[in-house]
């Protein structure tokens, strides 16, 4: 049998990583030896080391323009690299170079901050998030510049790598909109998630928005005696107490009117390819070292956690908590709420509901307060999206096998570039859960990882080919 | 028209009290100037020397007995005067020595530890609550004996005066079984109540009891991320909050099972004499520093805090407190309630019953524990009571006004007395609600505290002449 030109793409790609393959290993180390932790004031130089580190690499790699960029906090690295076709289709790369605080003594069998390989892993602080996961793209465009002979990639590719990923991104979405022109793109890639499992490549096709409340409710103008007012005044710890028990019906849906309005259901198609997953329950709740599952009536575990909304009290709080007992109507309560989001729910609509709600059933002689933080968006993208059909294809070739589909429950900053961008965003990771994101002995599985190298390396062709094709 | 012989009596009191009561209010305050407050250790030695001159107070009274008992913390004084007649009845009066902080810094207009007497009152710490209180029996009891010409009282008169009542006694319920037998007494009379205004003499005819627990509940081992796992774990800030607003169905009444069943429901005449007494609801919301009244359908204010038992949370916590939000579910949450009892409800009964109803309330994946305090039960004295008639004339005769019936919604250490004694429990108080217990500017109405003598120095003699009698 002769060589297809799609087996002398894989063959060339292949020989490109291994062979460059020690030096990407030794460049992702010393990367990883910067500990560019952002939720530590001390650590905030490296951040900015870490950032320039890789605008420098980056510039190596060849992306013509490496910058970094200052935002209110801890700067980001933006690098461009513009297809010699001008048609070509834009994408632009998330991904954050800070990464968790991490010491020996919190349990780690080496320094997190010297990486070391051990069985064909790669253990430090970063290695997996976000680190490994930006860095396959280098080592990506390079093999899809061999494999295609040409200077330059077949998209117009840019990278936006932030520096407070985990601190919440507080300067993030200002960012974007500062930069939204230079940012702009037809296709986002996040490269800052992971798949089902070493064995189960997986595509994330979305992520849940979450909007949050803080509700405070003053009964008395201070604490008062329950002896001798008890039983004849309303007690603010009660009315929050009943609020959070009447945000669910006996169903476990939500009861706030209007939530699930424009929820977009699960296709029997997307149920049964969640049903597809090797899901074992009982590791899952090991996992959430939980005792039980429970939720909305109708909905196995994953569709819970990936597709449906929910609302939840993050926390209470309200009178005497101390040793002992207080015979007290206490004056005040707080509740923590949040939302999480799924494609179709407005987050400012989910607001103006829950505010109508609360206000609705606070009684007379109680006030209250409430205030949302800012939102973030759910983001979905439909299962027939080229540009995920792309993703799929690119990972699938570099996997040999079939990519199947998850969902990401909680809700992150790649939101506010679909919002600002209006762009749909992509996910593509190759960490697993083993990995242990923000635990001790964090690592990257490095055939996973040079995986992630070869599916960057065929997806900028397949996007370029397939952009503004029907699906 | 000829003097008659109970005219006879009220003179010879008033003569003697107008005699001695200079010397009785220089006494007070040499009393109020040892600030024995039992809250603060470096008071431990006040606290016994208000002790011990007291008790040399009394036996300069006449009391052949006057001991100073020790327990585990502050010590409580005894005293006892045999009458001549052994079939007379025992009475024991309760009061306590003890008192709250006070500190100029707290808007004192004068020192709380040195009397003053302005506008016909008395000002300092204890003035009412509860140094004036006891000290009325002193000069009462010598009034008594001046109108009898006996050289005893007409009943076997004893005291106890505790130490720590305003720490909540906690050594008071093991003191009164140890000293059962030599506290015995047919009759308890608690002076540490108050009447319901200066122009309404009342007697108080129950107080209601108190049973509390705390309750844990623990749902994951750890708090766990709302994005990954919420919607589909049990959260144990919900179930708190579910068990709170489960107490009370729409009319406010307890949902616990049996609850009610023993309740002794307020008769017509007792909801009569309640809603005789001059009761502004405005000014009570004042007082309560709330904002609405609100509780058990079917009752006035009054009725709610006096007569109807209550499930109160007290204190509620769960989850993430601190500023800003968490997207967390919480490992755990925590509860306080107390429940208020009224007479015919046994707080083990009720114990028993909250602790069925809480464990059929836990779903599956929460674990949970509750714990009770030590309860007070509650006691109540029938309006036909022989013992409150004595009591009601008595004080009719001194304030020459008809005396009103009140109740105590708060519980107290009396009863303990009722419980291990077996005896009826009796309220004798002259303090009045703008005396400011607990507050700055404590004082005591002279007229009144001089009114508390006159009722004391009729009680004894009315007490045996009708002990035994069928009301």
């Amino acid at each position: 049998m002769s060589e297809t030109p799609a087996d002398s793409v894989v063959r060339t790609v292949r020989t490109y990583i291994d062979t460059h393959r020690a030096a990407f290993l030794e460049d992702l180390a010393e990367w990883l030896r910067i500990p560019s932790v952002s939720a530590q004031p001390e650590h905030a130089d490296d951040v900015r080391r870490s950032a320039e580190w890789l605008a420098a690499k980056l510039k190596e790699t060849g992306f013509p323009v490496a910058e970094v960029w200052e935002t209110a906090g801890a700067p980001a690295v933006f690098a461009e690299w513009p297809s010699a076709e001008p048609d070509a289709p834009t994408v632009l790369v998330y991904g954050h170079h800070d990464v968790q605080p991490a010491a020996v003594a919190d349990g780690w069998h080496t320094d997190p901050f010297e990486p070391v390989i051990r069985g064909g892993r790669m253990y430090a602080r970063g290695a997996a998030d976000d680190k490994g996961q930006v860095f396959f793209h280098t080592l990506g465009v390079r093999a899809h510049l061999a494999a295609t002979g040409a200077e330059a990639p077949a998209v117009h590719l840019k990278l936006i790598v932030e520096g407070e990923e985990e601190s919440g991104s507080p300067n993030f979405r200002a960012l974007v909109e500062r930069e939204a022109r230079r940012l702009a793109a037809d296709v986002v890639i996040v490269s800052d998630t992971g798949m089902w499992s070493e064995t189960t490549p997986t595509v994330c096709t979305g992520m849940r928005g979450v909007a949050d409340c803080e509700i405070d409710l003053h009964g008395p103008d201070q604490d008062i005696h329950s002896g001798a007012f008890g039983g004849a005044v309303p007690n603010p710890a009660t009315v929050a107490a009943r609020l959070v028990a009447a945000l669910h019906d006996a169903d476990e849906r939500v009861t706030i009117p209007g939530f699930y309005e424009n929820v977009a259901e699960l296709t029997d198609e997307e149920r049964a390819l969640i049903a597809e997953l090797p899901f074992d329950e009982g590791e899952w709740l090991r996992t959430a070292t939980s005792h039980a599952a429970a939720g909305e009536k109708g909905y196995s575990t994953l569709e819970r956690v990936w597709a449906r909304p929910t609302a939840e009290v993050n926390g209470i709080g309200g009178g005497y908590q101390g040793p002992g007992g207080k015979t007290i109507v206490p004056a005040s309560a707080h509740l923590k709420l949040s939302f999480r989001l799924v494609s179709g729910q407005d987050p400012y609509e989910v607001e103006a509901a829950v505010r109508d709600w609360v206000a609705a059933r606070v009684p007379e002689g109680i006030r209250h307060s409430i205030v949302f933080g800012a939102p973030t968006r759910p983001c979905l993208t439909p299962l027939d999206h080229p540009a995920l059909q792309s993703v799929v294809r690119a990972m699938g070739r570099a996997f040999g096998e079939k990519v199947r589909f998850t969902r990401e429950g909680g809700s992150g900053p790649a939101a506010d570039l679909q919002d600002v961008l209006e762009a749909p965003v992509l996910f593509l990771g190759i960490s697993v859960p083993s990995d242990g994101w923000h635990a001790p002995n964090e690592k990257v599985e490095l055939d996973l990882l040079l995986k992630g190298v070869e599916t960057a390396a065929y997806l900028w062709g397949d996007l370029a080919a397939s952009h503004g094709k029907p699906a």
